[in-house]
C-alpha cells in the first residue's frame, strides 16, 4: 500500500484504490505468467520443474516496476518488457530452458487481460463489499426507525408523510441490488495467442487454456475474447449502476443535513470543519460520496467507447484505452460506496428536526389523505382540499382551520379532521413494506 | 406507424423506432390506467363493472394525443392530462363513478415508469432480435467459411493466419452475448402511491400491486422504486453493451470492405451509390451500424446521470431526465443492430481478396510460425526470424527466399520451410473453436 | 411549427425545437442547392436564369419530404434523393439544363455540412437568446434584492451571510457568459467536392465557394473540412457549457423552492399541480432546466466522439453520428436555457421566508465575522469561537448568548457582539460586486 | 519529475502528465498562499515583513506532502491541512504574525480554485504546444508532398485522387485549430472569501484580489466563480476539441499504416514490435494517440457533469467532482498530442505504396472526371460512366478498356481517354489549397 495522492483520501477513498494500483496490476501480471507456466506443466507441454523455475521469477520484488513502465511504450503495454525481464532474469540463473519457456503460446493482450480479471475481481469484491456494508448501514436505519413519521417529498416539495424507516429501505434496496449485481459479473480467462487461434501452443492451446482457467478460477470462454470486449462492457454498465445507487442515497444524505432542516448528521470527530467557518459541520462522507457518482458515467461512457470500435483480432488503440477509465472507473467508484459506508454508519438521526420538518407546513403534508377520508362524504373533496389549501399556502392560516371552516355544515367532525392530519396514522404500509424489504435481505443476504 | 423523420431509416432503422414513439408510449400509458382499474377490481376496490368502463375508455384512439402533449408541460408529465382526459370522457358518458375511479391511489411516475417498463419490454424484444439476426448472420458466415484461411491482422497490422471462420464465430460471439444479457433484464411493476407508502390505497396497496404486476407479467419488487432507479441504469449498460457489440463487428465490415481489401461487400440492389462517383460501393449498413454505435455510449452517460441524484420520495429533474435519452439510446442501438443484421445477412465474401491480402506479405504473416517449427533446430530462432523479416521488409524480397538463404547450412528444408509457411495449415485450433461455438449456439439458442 | 410531441413541451421547450426541425433541416438544404447554383452564376459557371431555375425548385412545399425521408437510407444520407427530386421537378418542367446543373461540383457532404451550419446558426440565436433572457431575469433580482441579507451556504450548509443580489448576479454572470460563448461561434461555408479538392469545378472551385460563403453569410475557410470536425466539437463544447449554466442556476431555484425554505416560487398559474396532492407547488420550470442539464454532457461526448474518428477524406460512420445528438444536443439545452428564462423572469421572492432562514441558527451563520472582530482583543479567537458554536449546536442555546458569556472578563461589549452579529451589516462588499457585475452588463450587453 | 505509473508512458505520454502531478498542484497551492500574503502587503492589510515570511514558509520542500494528503479528508480539500502546516512551521520560527496572517480572508476554494487556473494555464501550454508540434509535422508533410497524387477515399472505400499534401494540410488545419482555441483560454484568479462577499478582508477584498491577480497575472472577473464553473467547463470543451483533432487525424496514420495500404509508417528504431510476431512494425504512436482521443469526450462529460450542478455559494460535491477528471483529461488530451507529434514527426510516406493504391482499381477513382469530361460528348455521361464502372467492377476487366469500348463510335479518342485517366492531373485545386493553407500557417503562428 503506497502513500495516498493528494486527492486519493477524498476521490480514491476505500481499499478499491490498492486493489487497482500499479502494484496490483504488477502483481496480477506475475500471477498470470507464473499460472500459464503451470497450466502447459499440467498438460505436459512443458516440465513441471521448469514451471516452477517460472513461477520463482514471478515475483514483484524480483521485477523493476520503473524499468518495465519506462519500457512499455516501446512495445505498447509492459507485458512486452516484463517477459524481457523474466527471461533476463532466469538466464541470469543460468535457467535458460524455463528462460525460453516463458510467456510461450501467449500474446501480451492474453496476459494482460487475464491480470484485469484477477485485478477486476478483487476490485469487484471491495466495490461490492462497501456497498453491502451502506446497504447494512441503511437497513439498520430502516429497522431502528421502522415508525418514525418523517415528511415525504417529491421535486423537493413536502408531500405526505413517509417514515424514515421506508425511506432507510429504499436507500439499502439500491444498493443491495447494486452490490449483487456486481457480485453476478463473471472474469474469464483469456488465451488465444497472436490472433486467437492458438497456433503457437502446437495443437495444446484448449487444454493449456482449460488448465490456466482452473488455476486462476476464471471462466473459460468458447474463443478468445481479444476484440469482443462484452464482459467489459458489461462490468463498466454495472460500476454505472453502482455509482448510481451511491449519488441518489448521498444526495438525499447530503440533502437531509442541510441547515434548515438538520435531519441528519456524520458524527464522526475531527471531520467535516471548515477553514474559516468554525461552526460548519460538514456532511464530508455524503458530500464525497456524491463527488464520485458524479464523476462515474462518463468514465462509463470511455469505456464503452472504448470497447465499440475493436478491430479484427486485436485493435488499434481501443484495447489501450481501457486501461486508464477502467481503473479510475473502480477508484471512484469504490470511492463512492466506501465514503457512503463510512457515512451511514456514522449518521445520527436527529428526532426533533425530523419532528419539526413534518410540522412545518401545519397539515399540508396530509392533504392527499384528507381527500381520501372526505371521498363521499362532500360532492368534489379534491377542490374542496385544493382550495383549502390554496388559501393556507396565501394567507399562512393553519391548513387544518382552514379546513375546519370549509367544512362546516358536513357531517365530517373535527375530530375526524385532526385524525386525518395525524401524519403518524398515515403512511400508509410503510411498517410492512420495511419489515417485508428486511425479511428480503435476511433470506438473500 | 407513422412516416419517418428526415433521418430515421438512417440513424433510427428497424422496429425498435416505433416500439418506443409517441403512439408506443400513449398506449403504454392507457394499458397501465386500464390495468390498474382492473388490478383493483381483482382486490375487490373497485367493481368489475367500473373496471370495465375505465378499460373501455383507456384506448389511443379516444385520446387527444397532441392535446396531451401540450398540457404535459403544466404539471411536468403527460399523465396528469391523461387522466383529466380519461376522466372527462367518462364524466361525458355518464360514468361518473368510473371517472371518479381513475388512477385511484396511483401517483404519475406509478403510471409512467410501468408505461415506461411496458415500452421497455418491447423494445427490448426488438433490439434483442436484431442483435440475434445479425448474430445468425454471423454464424453462417462462420459455418461457410470454417476452413478459409485468412490475414489475421492485430494493430490493422497483418499478424497471423485465421480462418474467416474463426473471425465470424467471433462477432456471433459478441452479438449472441448482447442478445442473451438483454433477454435477462426485467421489467417490475412500479406502485407506490405518492411518496411509496400506498397510503392512499386505504390497505389495499399491496394487493392492488400484486394484482398489476399479475395482470401485465411484470416483476413485484418489494418497494416502489421511484427513486430507485437500479433497473434503469441497468437497462442503459445492456444497451451500451449491445452499441459496442454492434461497433466492433461494423468497424471490421467497413475496414473489410476498404478499396484495396474488397474482402466483402454488402449486396443490396440499389444502395451504396454516390452523388457525384458512380463506382462507389459503399457498406451503407455496416457504415450506418457504426454511425449508431459511436452515439450509444454518451446516451448511456445521460441516462446514468439522470439515475445518480434521485432526490427523496420522487426526484426535481433527473427523473424527467430519464425519459429522452433512455428512448434515443433504444432508437440509436436498435438502429444499430438492425443495420447490424441487414449488413451480415447480405454479406458476400470475396475469396479471391481474402487468398490476396493473405499473400501481400509474400509469407510474413507465418514469421511467428517459422519462429516455432525452427525451435530447438537453430540457435535463436527468434533473432533469426526477426532479421530475416527486417530484411525482407526493408528490401522487398520475398521472406521465404531470405529465410531459405539464412538457413543454409542448417537441416532444415526448403520443404520444411514452405509447409512452415502455408497458411492454410497454420490456422491452429482454429476449425474446432469455431465447431465449438456453433455447438454452443445450438445448445443456447 | 409541427405538433410537439409526447415529451417535448417538457424536454424540448422553446424555440430551439424547430429550428433544429426535420422542416428546418429540408428548408436547409433547399436553401444550399439554391444558393450553390446562384454562386455558380455569379462566377459565370452556370448562367443566370438557370440559378433562377433552380432557385424556384428548391421550395419546401415542392418536395415529398416523407419520400426523401424514406430514400435517404440506400446513400446514407437525404441530399441524394432530394438532388435526384430537384432535377425530376426541373425536368417536369423541361428545365433541362438546370436539371443537370443542379448540385454541379458539390457532394452531398457540401451540402449537408453547410445546411447544418445554417441550421445550427439559426438554433444558436434562440439558446443564446434564451440564455441571455434568462440573465436578464436574474439580473432584474439581482438589482431588486441589492441589498437584501440571506443565508450563504457552502456544501448545503448554513456558512455566513450574503445578499440575494449577490447570489443573483452571480446566476446571471454565468448565462451572461454562456450566451457571450455561443455567440463568438462561426458557422463556415463547407464546399470541397467528393475528396475536398475541388476538382469537379474545373478551376472554379474556390471563386464558387467564396460566392457561396458570401450569399450565405458564412466563414470561408482555406480548406475543406470534411473530416476536420473542430467546428462542430466547438459548438458541442459551447451548448455543453450553456447547459452547465443552466443546471446550477436551476438547481439553486430548485433548492430554495424547498418547502422548507420557501424563499422563492414560479408564480404561473395553472402550472405545478400534481395528480394526487392539491397542496403541491411544484417549481415546474427550475425542474425542468435541471432535466435539460442533466441530459447535455452525455449529447456532448456523443458529439464529440463522432468528431475523433472522421477518416480520410470522408467518413465512414462518424459523420452520420453527428446528426442525432446535435439536433438533441440544441433541443435539450434550448429546453433547459427556455425553462429557466420562464422560470427566473416568473420568480417570486418571499422575503419573509429569506429573513427565517437567516434566523434559524441564532447568529451561528455569523461566526466567522465574530472571529474577525474578535481578533487582537482575545487571545485565540477561533478557538474561542469555535468551542461556542459547539456549546450551542449540541446545547441549542442561541449563540449570542453563549458567546457573550465566553467573552465575560473582556473589553468586548454585548453591544459590539450584537452589531458583530448582524446579518445585514455583514455582507462584506456584496452591494458593490452587484453594482460592478450590473455595470459591466450594460457596457457589454 | 517522479517515476512514470505502469501505463503511464503509454496513455499519459508527455509534459502534461508532470503538468498536472501532485507535485505541480502542491507547488500552485503554495504559489497561491504565498502571492495572497503579498497581494495583502501590497494592499497595505499586512506588512511586507509578514508577507515575506509566508513566502519563505510555502515552499514545496518544507511541506510534508503524503501528511497533506493524509488529513486531506478530513475537511474535503488540502487547503486546510496544508494552511495548518504553513502555521505550524511559522509558529515554530517564531513567527506568530506570519502565521496568524496566513490565508487571511480567504477560503479553500479560493486556494484551489487559483491554483487550478495556474495548474491549468501550464498544463493548457503543454498540450497546445504539443498540438502545435504536430501540426508543424503535417504542414511539413503538406510541403512535401504538395504535389504527390493519392488515392482519396471516402467511407473507406477509394472516390478519387488528392494529393498526400492536401489531406496532410487538412490534418494541420484541425490541430492548428484546436491549438489556438485552447490558448484563447483565459485562466482567472478566485477570490470570494468563504460565500464570494469577501467579508473578511475588512473591505480591502476587492482592492487584494486585483492584487493577487496582477501578481499571478490572471484574468480578474467581477465575480467569485465559485459556483459559476463556466471557464472550466469552457476548458473542458477544448481539450475535448483537441482530443478530436489527433484521434482523426491519428485514425488516417493507423489506416495508412495497415499492411496492405503500407503508404506510411513510424519510423523509430527499437519501437513498434510484437512479443510474439517478429515481422510486426506497429505504428505506436499513432495507436497511442488513438486510445487517447477514445477516452477523452467521456471525460469531458464528467467534467460538465460536475459544472451542471454547483449549489448556492459553495457547492457539495460537484466542486470535489472536477479534480480527476479534469486532470485526467489533460492527462489524456496531453498524451494524445504528445503521441501524435511523435508519429508524424517520424513519420515515413512510402511513395510506390502510395501509388500502388492509386492504381488499384484500374482507373475507376477517375469516374467522376471521366463524366465531367463526357458532359456535352455523349447523352448521358453518368449513367455510361456507371455502366462501365460496373463491368469494370464485376467482371475485373480495366476501367480503361471498358470505358474505350464503350465510347466506340463517339468521338471521345483513346488520348483523351487516358488522359482522363491520369490521377497526377486530376486533383482539383489541391495544390492552391495547400499553398494557401501553408500561407495562412505563416501569417498567424
Amino acid at each position: 500500500m503506497s502513500a495516498p495522492g493528494l486527492f486519493d483520501e477524498i476521490l480514491a477513498r476505500g481499499a478499491a484504490r490498492d486493489a487497482v494500483s500499479d502494484a496490483a496490476w504488477l502483481a496480477a501480471l506475475l500471477e498470470v505468467e507464473a499460472a500459464l507456466a503451470s497450466a502447459a506443466a499440467d498438460v505436459g507441454v512443458i516440465s513441471g520443474a521448469v514451471a516452477s523455475q517460472i513461477a520463482g521469477a514471478c515475483s514483484p520484488d524480483r521485477v523493476d516496476a520503473a524499468a518495465i513502465a519506462r519500457e512499455a511504450a516501446a512495445a505498447g503495454n509492459p507485458v512486452v518488457p516484463l517477459v524481457a525481464a523474466l527471461r533476463s532474469a532466469l538466464r541470469a540463473d543460468g535457467a535458460d530452458e524455463a528462460a525460453a519457456a516463458v510467456h510461450r503460446g501467449a500474446t501480451s493482450q492474453d496476459v494482460m487481460d487475464t491480470a484485469l480479471m484477477l485485478v477486476s475481481r478483487r476490485a469487484v469484491a471491495v466495490v461490492a463489499g462497501d456497498l453491502a456494508a451502506a446497504a447494512s448501514g441503511a437497513a439498520a436505519l430502516a429497522a431502528a426507525h421502522r415508525d418514525t413519521p418523517a415528511a415525504g417529498r417529491t421535486l423537493l416539495q413536502q408531500a405526505a408523510p413517509v417514515t424514515l424507516g421506508l425511506r432507510a429501505a429504499g436507500w439499502a434496496s439500491g444498493l443491495d441490488a447494486a452490490a449483487a449485481a456486481l457480485r453476478g459479473w463473471r472474469p474469464a480467462v483469456q488465451l488465444g495467442g497472436a490472433v486467437g487461434t492458438l497456433a503457437a501452443f502446437a495443437g495444446h492451446g484448449t487444454a493449456v487454456r482449460s488448465a490456466l482457467a482452473r488455476r486462476l478460477e476464471l471462466d473459460e470462454p468458447v474463443l478468445a475474447w481479444h476484440t469482443e470486449r462484452g464482459r467489459i462492457a458489461e462490468l463498466a454498465g454495472l460500476l454505472g449502476r453502482a455509482g448510481a445507487a451511491v449519488g441518489s442515497v448521498a444526495t438525499d444524505l447530503v440533502l437531509l443535513a442541510q441547515t434548515e432542516l438538520g435531519e441528519v448528521r456524520e458524527d464522526v470527530p475531527g471531520r467535516g470543519g471548515s477553514s474559516t467557518l468554525p461552526h460548519k459541520r460538514n456532511p464530508v462522507g455524503a458530500v464525497s460520496a456524491r463527488a464520485a457518482a458524479i464523476a462515474v458515467p462518463g468514465l462509463v461512457a470511455s469505456v464503452l467507447t472504448a470497447a465499440s470500435g475493436h478491430e479484427y483480432e486485436r485493435a488499434a488503440g481501443p484495447w489501450h484505452a481501457e486501461w486508464a477509465p477502467l481503473r479510475e472507473l473502480f477508484r471512484t467508484a469504490g470511492s463512492g460506496a466506501a465514503w457512503l459506508a463510512d457515512s451511514l454508519t456514522n449518521l445520527v438521526v436527529e428526532p426533533a428536526a425530523v419532528r419539526a420538518s413534518l410540522e412545518v407546513t401545519g397539515g399540508l403534508l396530509l392533504a392527499e389523505n384528507v381527500t381520501t377520508v372526505l371521498r363521499g362524504r362532500v360532492p368534489d373533496p379534491k377542490a374542496l382540499v385544493t382550495d383549502a389549501a390554496s388559501t393556507s399556502l396565501d394567507t399562512g392560516r393553519p391548513f387544518a382551520d382552514v379546513l375546519a371552516e370549509a367544512l362546516e355544515g358536513t357531517d365530517v367532525s373535527r375530530a375526524e379532521l385532526d385524525a386525518a392530519l395525524d401524519p403518524a396514522t398515515h403512511t400508509g404500509e410503510s411498517a410492512a413494506l420495511v419489515d417485508a424489504y428486511l425479511a428480503s435481505r435476511t433470506e438473500h443476504p
